[in-house]
């Protein structure tokens, strides 16, 4: 059944990027609807005595069965032109639901975007009764994402790619302790380019949110290469 | 008059904070309501056909008078006891209007923050028709703001301090070309705190954002230090 109008917020939405990363490869949560053959991000709508962002939280573990997330609002999308009416239609259909032409979900909509950053091996996804599936795709094998759902992916990643240490130093992707190249392989899964080793290393240490332990022995003991782990107090205080 | 419910999207909003400095002191801009005693944010509401961006840039232009100036979207408060009605009362009072209690004023509304950051010397301020004053503020000597404008301040200075380097090099707040110490006093004002000297120039040179030029010379010229520059590029792909 579609969103009730006198439940929510008329006007506004929020859509989620969840990303997934399991230390190689950078995926993204994409549901595709009943018979419509459209693909989307996770999105809804704000019930009337509700916050954004509980409802972002909502709808993600109601759409997807993920729970305990940590969702970051990173950008709102305003753009008067933003909403297609089609693939509302197309929904409604799938769903065996008319609509009429002022129905609610019609109109101009302002969308909030989170997005989230976990290990997708971790976690069991449950698609909702709209969706015959929901999948992980890889970021650069998307399949065609319905309304502005690409450039909200897109505005998601730069989100992503700023600060990057702030992140990761807060998801958990990495061990606790990790090897500078372990390090520089996150980077350059997500900023999906390479980086010379030298100057990654230069940058990393003038932050100054690293604390350096001691070395890793694997045998080869004079090339064992320092651990090294997040400092949390100076990644926030940076 | 107060804002018309026909020509506006209900239950959202846009607050502006313009951080103002000189290269000593970071300044905020609040507003003064007529006849109230109370002090706001520059904000208002978004036309049905505008985008929420175009609203935020004409509010500040009708408001401040402050025009081309770069807002920058930062985070929106969606929480639902966010509003609280009594300033809206009041601001009626003040323009000699009354409204009933179902006037869509009262209503909840979500509130899209924008910030920038200017010299407050070169720009010329005129406040509108709601306000006795616009006045620039010291960030430590704020007067009461009405409802959660004074955490939309606190939430705006932290998007500022983040990544304060691609800010500065995109808001020609430093000459062209300037000294580590030049750069190190701008930090020191925006962030709040002192730095080490040497921390910081390692982080600044880590970051491989700064392009090295001659060095300033000022007669005594055995202490003479390098000029640097943003590198554009740089900071575009770090």
């Amino acid at each position: 059944m579609l969103a009730k109008e006198e439940e929510h917020i008329t006007n506004i939405s929020y859509d989620s990027v969840i990303f997934g990363f399991n230390g190689k490869q950078l995926k993204i949560l994409v549901l595709e609807y009943h018979n419509t053959g459209m693909f989307a991000l996770p999105g809804g709508f704000v019930k009337k005595k509700e916050s954004v962002d509980d409802a972002a939280k909502r709808g993600v573990r109601e759409r997807t069965g993920l729970d305990k997330i940590h969702l970051e609002q990173f950008y709102t999308f305003g753009a008067p032109d933003r909403i297609d009416t089609e693939p509302v239609y197309n929904i409604a259909r799938g769903l065996g639901e008319k609509i009429n032409k002022d129905h609610w979900l019609l109109d101009r909509f302002i969308s909030v975007g989170y997005y989230a950053l976990l290990d997708y091996n971790k976690v069991k996804l449950t698609p909702d009764q709209f969706c015959d599936s929901i999948n992980w795709y890889a970021i650069d094998e998307l399949p065609k994402l319905m309304m502005d759902h690409k450039q909200i992916v897109d505005k998601a990643l730069e989100a992503l790619r700023a600060n990057l240490e702030r992140k990761l130093s807060s998801m958990n992707l990495l061990p606790e302790k990790f090897t500078m190249k372990e390090l520089q392989t996150v980077y350059e899964v997500i900023l999906d380019k390479e980086l010379r080793r030298t100057t990654f290393q230069r940058k990393m240490l003038g932050l100054g949110i690293l604390k350096r332990h001691e070395k890793l022995f694997t045998g080869a003991a004079n090339k064992a290469p320092y651990l090294y782990s997040f400092d949390k107090n100076l990644v926030q205080s940076n």
